[in-house]
């Protein structure tokens, strides 16, 4: 991958000033356009509801959507801009990139997956056009989530032109992996642990292991974190943690369903809490913790039942998802991160892999197993339709097709994942990107105007 | 207006030792007197609720607007009390007072909103009584939020009892100019980017003119950021960029009006994010990008959609409103803010002219253009009659007519801002009010019992 | 308690290594073995709901009790581990102690609350079943709570394994004393000023009296804060202030009196913000604000409306609670903890006794003085029955028995807090438990692995 082999000095060109604000401009622009081609208001949020209203029988304004998909909506946003901003605020001198470039790829995502998943899922053939409504506002949101995941592996090593590419081909690649999953394959997915954790996972890292960096050790100084900067990060893992069981019920069913996924996501995190501490322990002399182990590894739990939150995996089948993954997670920090950096040359800065990559996988399989395992004495006849939407053409898949499909699905995301992220991390390879030298990483003052902080302000107070 | 010549010193009594706490009892006392004498529930919130519901053939709780109205207000009150107040702890020696004003002032000022609101809106003329529920707590919010905004062009330059002036006369302004725009002008201001932002954009800028510091720069060592100081700040950035589709969608009409203005600011807000960073690094050397700019700019596509945003406006219509308010917005932090204070001595701490001023004045002229573009093909008839609210006297006023209203309140607004503000100035002029010397702004040391901090503790590290 | 005369030096063992993973997963494991015997979804969160709906003739999903609690539970939620686990970063080398700890004491005791209340409160003695929604998850949350503050007394003194038990026997206990208050003796206490504050307070003073360290001053170099950690408890403090409406009001009636419980809750938290301003700027010198009571006794309001939040108390009854709770908080902080260290060998680290204990102890006479002043004229016949739930055997109780019971809870509640707080101090005091040396307390080196933070990196930079 990186094939230099000598000290590379910061003689790298990090000047964004004309394709930084080129690709907002022109992007931004495009979007534009393409939403006045395109996205229309849907019928609950157009100013014909009353008419809308009248004619679909509907008695009350309270029965618009907005009010049962709105607070979810509102957690998960906190998620991708807080949760996921913050989050990457843990590195002690790249916080302003942690989450401004998360900002910034989110605001640009959002956008782009409008369009994207309503071409693929809410065109109106005839009309040509997108009618987007508060539950297009979450999928964008978690469209988004993938490159923001991404992100994680990247974190201090990327420009911000090579993240605004990060994105726009994470969502475009979204796009299609979801359309595969979700319509083709019929599999449910209510929380993403495939279409958004397994795919973003293995994206990121496959974008990372292809810009390999041999000399990366040169920012050595620069890759870990201070005390308050960990305690910044702790805001990100605390809104995530929080608000997951809204992640994980945002699009389910109305009713049960969504009040099911948040119950079996509250369960699952909480359990990975307690594993996540144990084993952090453990693997630390006189038993200290690692914050690093903290901020993630208690979240594995929340991916992990991304898949299978809306089945009735019941309360402790949901406990123990938690348990199992808050231990792998913590492993995959202790150990597993350290191998694929030494042996397999694939640098991931927040650990996604064990986060994401594997937590979201297993989410996936374990959703196919339940699925499997799905029984009308357990769900009841009407019960099984609604959760699986065995309707229409799938009217007569059986639970256990339903389970093959689904693991068929997660292979998808991952295979969308490595491949994608193998083609994008080549096309981030030339050298136009403005990217930082291997011993110029993990630095905000590369890309940001930075002042010059506590030691100047030490001198000044004295 | 600052009439000395010379070193000021630390000669000026910042001793607020009386006159804070005779503030903060005599006005809460009144404030008990006064909702003893005026406020009651309203009948959603007063325990004859089962039998008002019998007389309205209410079928069920779940109709109380408490369930339709309360997750916006939570969201509006994390950007009061959150988002203000952490967006004014960027200051390295300020934070205590950025957000604990900010709390005072807002804990003060909705109290006092409610009654003001209420005298001019809810008053029950038969009963002499203001009903209150959960739509009037979104209110006292909303109109704390003039003052607060008015505080970002004061901030780290007055006194607590100032400020408590400020809000009790900006509470009081606001109630009259809302009376005139919204009752008797009869305009459609649902985010409030008239009444609110423009309002309250110039009231700070009116004070903070009058109060001009000519000597400001001796205190020029502590106007500025440090690292982390800056990450707190992004706290209170992102908590009101989130939640801003709640503040411009709280009070619009229940169904398509709150649908529609979350959409809107949600579009508009991500488009000026992307032209905050390209403006922002296309100003600086090397392309680097200037937290200040992240921290405010991004934040103006949602105050210029404060009007606009329960209209028609369309999605791409939300794009272009947040493109442009974007690149404005910065320029000004660029341009403006320097030009203000150089040329016409105005010292603006946080920029508040080019966050919430001018983009306020331009959403209310937005809001004007696109209210006398409406047609009843684009709104339905019903449509257009709901958006409006065409009842009653107002039954036969044409879309044309209602634009220039909108326009009218938008002068209105910033005549109530500007002369307001000058008024206020003056009165806090007076030497009474224990505001710092010009050499000793921006510091919490003058208010606040400050521990020694971090130099502090590395001595006894060592 | 202490009886130790002389210097103590390092020589007591931290080591957790074996504790702390082991009581992890030890208990984590009972969760999963009890779930697996006793949890299962209630109808509205079974996949049996359609069925369910059918035959309770429910006519739509959106009637799922979901909609209308959860929202309440995502605030109680942020305030169980943001809330709370931030307001206790403020001391300058215990931050990751205090969210950290937080975060896995309450992510055990939310699953261990959840089958003692089931026990206690819903249990179906039929099926011996647990049967749990998103009133559960509330109820979780404030069960935790309790241990939670218990620890605010103990923050800093105390090892991991030692919080792990003081939860075990706190959400223990609270299972206890809310099943002898609600239902045995009948009392109403929504947002718990009696089961959660008072009990909770009284828990952690009684434990932190036995385990009384003589040789505390030791350890006073880490026992304050510095600048940065007390802006990172402000985000604690705000997010508890702004949620606490949704805190009382979270499992009141549905209609008016969540409506009501938000109203009085929010009043009353204002008002409290003014008087601790004046009391705070009072007792110092120049008048200069502490950051302590900012912190703290701001919050007092909110906890002296736990019981009375749902009642008929009147807005400007709420202003008053709020006016003399922050005046009596503040004193508490001035006056109060102090005396309690040097005269009653009571060490409270984040002064529990003012915010918690006291306010509580008042907030349940408060209630009682509330129900028994209740009249038909204010709340209506049946507002009056459905408020105090004046049905079944209880139908026959006035307004005057109902005070008398309240006040007897409130005794109840204080009493479980000490005896209980007592004979787990005295089990604490084993010396098998990891708790660091008098001269090592307040400081995360014992339990964390800390990088070598800012003077580590200044050092790099030059």
């Amino acid at each position: 991958m990186g094939n230099c082999c000598a000290y590379l000095g910061p003689q790298k060109n990090t000047n964004v000033r004309v394709s930084l604000p080129a690709v907002c401009f022109v992007w931004q622009i495009a979007m534009i356009v393409l939403f006045g081609v395109f996205i229309r208001y849907n019928p609950e949020s157009d100013a014909h509801w009353v008419e809308h209203m009248r004619t679909e029988n509907i008695s009350s304004d309270i029965e618009n959507d907005f009010y049962y998909r709105y607070p979810s909506f509102q957690d998960v946003h906190v998620m991708i801009f807080v949760g996921f901003g913050f989050l990457m605020t843990f590195l002690k001198r790249y916080s302003f990139g942690g989450v401004g470039f998360n900002f910034l790829i989110a605001s640009f995502g959002l956008q782009w997956a409008l369009l994207m998943q309503g071409w693929f899922h809410f065109l109106d053939h005839s009309t040509g056009k997108i009618y987007i409504g508060v539950e297009n506002l979450i999928n964008a949101d978690f469209c988004c989530a993938g490159s923001l995941i991404a992100y994680g592996a990247l974190l201090g090593k990327v420009s911000p032109v090579q993240l605004m590419v990060v994105t726009l081909f994470g969502v475009t690649l979204f796009a299609v992996e979801e359309y595969i999953i979700l319509h083709l394959l019929h599999c449910r997915d209510a929380g993403g642990s495939m279409v958004i954790h397994a795919f973003g996972g293995y994206y990121g890292l496959a974008i990372s292991w292809v810009l390999y960096r041999p000399n990366l050790h040169l920012s050595k100084r620069l890759n870990g974190s201070v005390y308050h900067s960990d305690v910044f990060a702790m805001i990100g893992t605390l809104f995530l943690w929080m608000f997951w069981p809204s992640f994980n019920s945002a699009i389910t069913d109305h009713g049960d369903g969504q009040h099911r996924a948040a119950i079996n996501t509250y369960l699952a995190l909480a359990s990975t809490v307690l594993t996540t501490v144990a084993i952090s322990s453990m693997s630390q002399k006189k038993g200290k913790l690692d914050m690093v182990h903290i901020q993630n590894a208690t979240l594995a739990g929340g991916v992990a039942m991304g898949t299978a939150a809306e089945f009735m995996i019941s309360p402790y089948g949901s406990l123990i998802v938690g348990f199992c993954t808050g231990i792998i997670s913590t492993f995959g920090y202790l150990f597993v991160t350290p191998f694929l950096e030494n042996k397999l040359k694939l640098q991931d800065t927040c650990g996604v892999h064990n986060l994401h990559a594997v937590p979201g996988m297993l989410g996936g399989f374990i959703g196919a197993i339940v699925a499997a395992a799905a029984s009308e004495e357990v769900y009841s006849r009407e019960g099984l339709i609604d959760v699986f939407d065995f309707e229409g053409k799938h009217a007569n898949r059986t639970v256990g097709t339903q389970g093959g499909y689904q693991a068929a699905g997660t292979c998808v995301a991952i295979a969308f994942g490595l491949v994608g992220g193998a083609i994008v991390g080549f096309i981030l390879k030339f050298p136009i990107w403005g990217d930082p030298a291997d011993d110029n990483c993990y630095d905000d003052e590369v890309y940001w105007e930075v002042r010059l902080a506590e030691s100047n302000f030490s001198v000044e107070q004295s």
